[in-house]
C-alpha cells in the first residue's frame, strides 16, 4: 500500500489524470493495446450516466433496441465521405468458425449503416414516421494514440439513430437531443457546457450539421463531451431509406445520429478532481456517503457500529447511497484518504466520542481540510445530508463555471488570440473559412471547438485574416 | 398487412415460432448469417430481464464491470479444455487500422480468460476475496445451425464471475446463483424450471461441475434456460490467481461463473406462446395493457379519448406498463389481433357504449375468446388490473407446471423412455456411465438434460444398462 504521492495537477497534468484513474479504481489498461476494463467503481459511475441519460431519451419518446456487433465491410463503403473517414480505423474479421471469410466482417466504428439497413426494410409510409431508436453497446476504432476513458479502441457509448419525414423535423431532433446532453451535463454531472454547431472540418464523417457540447478541462483545454449530427438524406440515399407520403409520393427519409460515450468520464474527472484525486458529482456518484466507523476496543466497536447502521439505515430509506467502510487492518486516516482518492462527495466519520455526544463529523469533499468538517447532530442527520449533497452539486458547477470563464479570453488581436489558447479558450470571430481554420490549427495547435448556438455580440472581422465574420467560435486545443 | 395465417403450433412448431418473434417484432435476420437485431419491443422485453436479475445480483453483493471485447487469441489457449471446447467457434479479428495484426485478437467467446488475467494481477490476499463480478454484454460464437434467440452468432447475456478464498465458499456461490436463476424463471418469467446437475458430457468447457435450470417448452423438448459452473482451480491455475491465506500462505483461489442470455427470451415464447401469437408474462412484459379506443365520430372520439386518458394515467401512477393504441387507418378488430400477436397480458377495450356505462371490458390474453372477457367499472379499474395481472401470472405458471407434468414420463423399461422422450421429458435412473448417456443419444437424440437436485425416490438401475443408479435424470430432446 506504499504508492508515490500522487503528482500534482501543476505537476504533471497528464500523470496526474492516469493516477486517479488507476488509483481511484475506475478503470485498468487491457492487454490488447489500447482497450480499457472499466472496473466495478467506474462501472456504477458509468450505470448513473446512463440512467440519467436514458431517462431522458425514454421521456422524449425513444426506445432502445440492439444492432448486431459485425457489420459487411460493403456497409461501410456505401456512403462516401463516411467509408473515408472511418475506414482507416476499422478492426476486421477474416475468420470465422476457422475458416476464411467469404466477405471480411467489421466490428462497428459506429452504426448508421447497419441501421439504415434495417431503416430501409422497416420504413415504408409516413405513418412508420418518426422512428426514433437508441442502443447502449460499444464500438471499436483502431485509434493510435490511447488515453483511458478518453480515447481507446473499444468504447462504451449510446448512439441514437432517428429517421424523419421532413429536414426541418430532423433538424428539431438533433437540437433536442443536443439539449438532453447539455441539461444532463450541467444539471447531473456539474460540468458546464457550450453547446454549439462544429465547423466543417470538424464534422462527424457523412453529416451534413454536427453540433455538440464542449466543455473546459482543469488545464484549460477542451474536451467534445457529446455530438448530435444532422445527417441530411446522405445516409437514407445511400440506403434507400424511403416512405410513401401522405400524396403517395416516394421520398426520401432524413435522419439523426447522436452519441455521448465512456469519455464523458474524463470530462469528469478533469473537471472537477484536484490533488487529491477524484472529485464526483452526488447526482452520479456510486457511492454519495462515505461512513468511516471510528474505534479501537470491542467494547467501542459495539456502541459505534449500532449508531453507524441506524444512519445507514435512515439514509439508505431516503435513497441516499451510502458505503461503511468496516475493512480491518487499515487505519481511519487511511481510509480518510482512500476515499478522497475515490471522490466521494460526503464523509461521515463517527467514534466513541461522537457516540456520546449524539453527533457526526461531516466532512465534504470538495472542501479539503478544516474547512470542509462540521459537527452535525444524528438527530436530523439525513436531511442535513441531503441538503449538503445538493451543496456540493451546485457548488462543484459553480466552481467549474468560474474556472472556465476565468480561462476564457475574446482576444482582440492574433497576438492575443495565441496567448490565451495557451491556457484556455479564446472566443475569436471567424470568417467561416477553412483555410483560417487550418492555419490557426497549424500555428497554435488549437481548432475550432464549436459555434455557440448563442451568439448576442453580432458580427465582427475574423481573427486571423480580417474578413467580416457573421459569428464568434471558440478555439482550443483539446483532448 | 395481408399476411399469410400464422401457422398452428401443431401444423409446424418451428415455423410458428420464427412467425411470433417476427410479426412480434421482437427481432429480425441481420444481414451478416446467424446474427439478429433485437427490435424495440423485445429489447424492451430483454431490459425487463435484465431489471429483474440485476436486482438480484446486487442484493446478495454482486458488482457490475465491463471487460474488453477483444481477446488475445494466447489466452483462451491456457486452460486446455477451454479451448478444446471454444477454439472453433472463434471469430478472429486479423486486420486493425489497415494492417495486418501480431497476433490475432478473438471476439470474446466468454470472458473466463480475460477475467482471469484481471483477478491474478487485483487479487493478492484474503481480505480482497471474495471478488464478485457480473457483466452485460454480448459474445461471439460461430454457430452453424442458427435460431433467433435460441442460438445466434453474437448473443446477449449477462456473465457473473467471482473468486473465492474456498471450495466450499465457491459451490456455495454457484449453487446460490442456479437459486436466483430459479427464482427469477418462476417468479418473474412464469417458466417452471428444473434446479440440476449436468453431466460431465454436457459440462462448460473448464468447469469442474455446472448447474443449468431446464424447463420444457410448448413441444415437449427441452431448453437449458441458465447455467451456473463451479470452476474448481482449473482458471486459478491457468492464469495464476493467487492470494496469501491468513498464514502467508500462497493458495490458488477457486472460481465460478454463471449466466443467462437472449436465449432465455426463446423460452417465454414457447412456453407460454398460443396459436394466436405471444404470451408475455405480466411482470416481464413492455406493455402490461393495451387499451384500444373505439370510436366513429369525432363526437364520440373526445369522449372515448377523456376516458382513456383518464385510465392511462391512473394506471400509470401506479406502476402498471400502459400502451394506448391511437394508430389510425386501422380497425379496432386489427389492433385486437396485432396485441394478442405481441402477447399483451391485458386489453381494454373502450367505446361510446362503454364511456356511458361507465365500464371497460378487459379481455385476458391467456383466455381467448369471450372466456377471457368481462365487463369491469371504470371506478375502481387500477385495482381490478393489478389483481388480474396477478392471476395472469400465476395461471401462465401454472398452466406450463401442468403441461409439463402432463408431459414428463417415468419410464420403467427402455422401450417406454423411447417412447417418453418423442413427447416430452422422461425422468429415469442413470448409472452415471457416459457410455450409456452416448448410446441413449444415438438412438432416441435424447440427451442427459440435468440431474434434478431433489432426488426424493433413492437409488435404482440404470434405464438402459440395469446397472446400479443413484440418481435419476431428465432426458430429453432439446434446443
Amino acid at each position: 500500500m506504499a504508492e508515490m504521492k500522487l503528482p500534482t495537477r501543476a505537476e504533471d497534468y497528464n500523470e496526474w489524470y492516469n493516477q486517479v484513474v488507476l488509483r481511484a479504481e475506475l478503470a485498468d489498461y487491457a492487454p490488447v493495446r489500447g482497450c480499457m476494463i472499466i472496473r466495478p467503481y467506474g462501472w456504477a459511475l458509468w450505470e448513473n450516466i446512463t440512467l440519467a441519460l436514458d431517462t431522458r431519451f425514454k421521456a422524449t419518446g425513444h426506445v432502445n433496441a440492439a444492432f448486431p456487433l459485425l457489420i459487411p465491410k460493403s456497409f461501410i463503403e456505401k456512403e462516401k465521405s463516411h467509408v473515408a473517414g472511418f475506414s482507416p480505423e476499422l478492426a476486421v474479421v477474416t475468420i470465422g468458425g476457422g475458416e476464411e471469410l467469404e466477405e471480411p466482417l467489421v466490428i462497428r466504428p459506429t452504426s448508421e449503416t447497419i441501421i439504415g439497413y434495417f431503416y430501409a426494410k422497416w420504413i415504408q409510409s409516413y405513418r412508420d414516421l418518426p422512428v426514433l431508436i437508441n442502443q447502449w453497446n460499444s464500438v471499436v476504432r483502431w485509434e493510435l494514440r490511447t488515453k483511458l476513458f478518453l480515447r481507446t479502441l473499444e468504447f462504451f457509448w449510446q448512439e441514437g439513430h432517428t429517421a424523419h419525414a421532413t429536414e426541418e423535423e430532423a433538424e428539431a431532433e438533433t437540437r433536442q437531443m443536443l439539449e438532453i446532453y447539455t441539461d444532463f451535463a450541467e444539471k447531473e454531472a456539474a460540468v458546464p457546457v457550450i453547446p454549439g454547431r462544429k465547423s466543417e472540418a470538424e464534422r462527424f464523417a457523412g453529416a451534413e450539421r454536427t453540433y455538440a457540447i464542449e466543455a473546459m478541462m482543469g488545464d484549460g483545454k477542451a474536451l467534445q463531451a457529446a455530438t448530435s449530427h444532422h445527417l441530411g438524406q446522405n445516409f437514407a440515399k445511400a440506403f434507400e431509406i424511403r416512405y410513401l407520403d401522405k400524396n403517395g409520393t416516394l421520398q426520401h427519409c432524413w435522419t439523426t445520429s447522436w452519441g455521448l460515450s465512456t469519455r464523458f468520464v474524463g470530462a469528469i474527472i478533469m473537471v472537477h478532481g484536484d490533488d487529491q484525486g477524484l472529485i464526483l458529482p452526488p447526482r452520479l456518484a456510486p457511492f454519495q456517503v462515505v461512513i468511516v466507523p471510528i474505534f479501537k476496543s470491542d467494547e467501542e466497536k459495539s456502541a459505534v457500529m449500532e449508531a453507524v447502521r441506524k444512519i445507514r439505515g435512515e439514509l439508505t430509506a431516503s435513497q441516499i447511497r451510502v458505503k461503511v467502510d468496516e475493512r480491518e487492518g487499515v487505519s481511519p486516516g487511511f481510509k480518510f484518504n482512500d476515499w478522497e482518492m475515490r471522490g466521494v462527495p460526503l464523509r461521515i466519520e463517527l467514534g466513541p466520542k461522537d457516540v456520546a455526544k449524539g453527533s457526526v463529523v461531516l466532512a465534504r469533499r470538495d472542501r479539503p481540510g478544516k474547512e470542509g468538517k462540521s459537527f452535525v447532530a444524528q438527530q436530523g442527520l439525513t436531511a442535513a445530508v441531503a441538503k449538503m449533497l445538493e451543496e456540493i452539486q451546485k457548488s462543484l458547477h459553480d466552481r467549474a463555471l468560474a474556472f472556465r470563464e476565468a480561462n476564457t479570453r475574446e482576444p482582440k488581436d492574433y497576438g492575443e488570440f495565441k496567448a490565451a489558447v495557451e491556457k484556455g479558450f479564446a472566443l475569436a470571430y471567424w470568417c467561416g473559412n477553412g483555410e483560417c481554420e487550418a492555419r490557426i490549427k497549424e500555428e497554435t495547435k488549437a481548432t475550432m471547438r464549436c459555434i455557440p448556438l448563442e451568439q448576442p455580440w453580432g458580427p465582427g472581422k475574423c481573427i486571423l485574416c480580417g474578413q467580416a465574420a457573421r459569428e464568434k467560435g471558440i478555439f482550443a486545443r483539446a483532448y
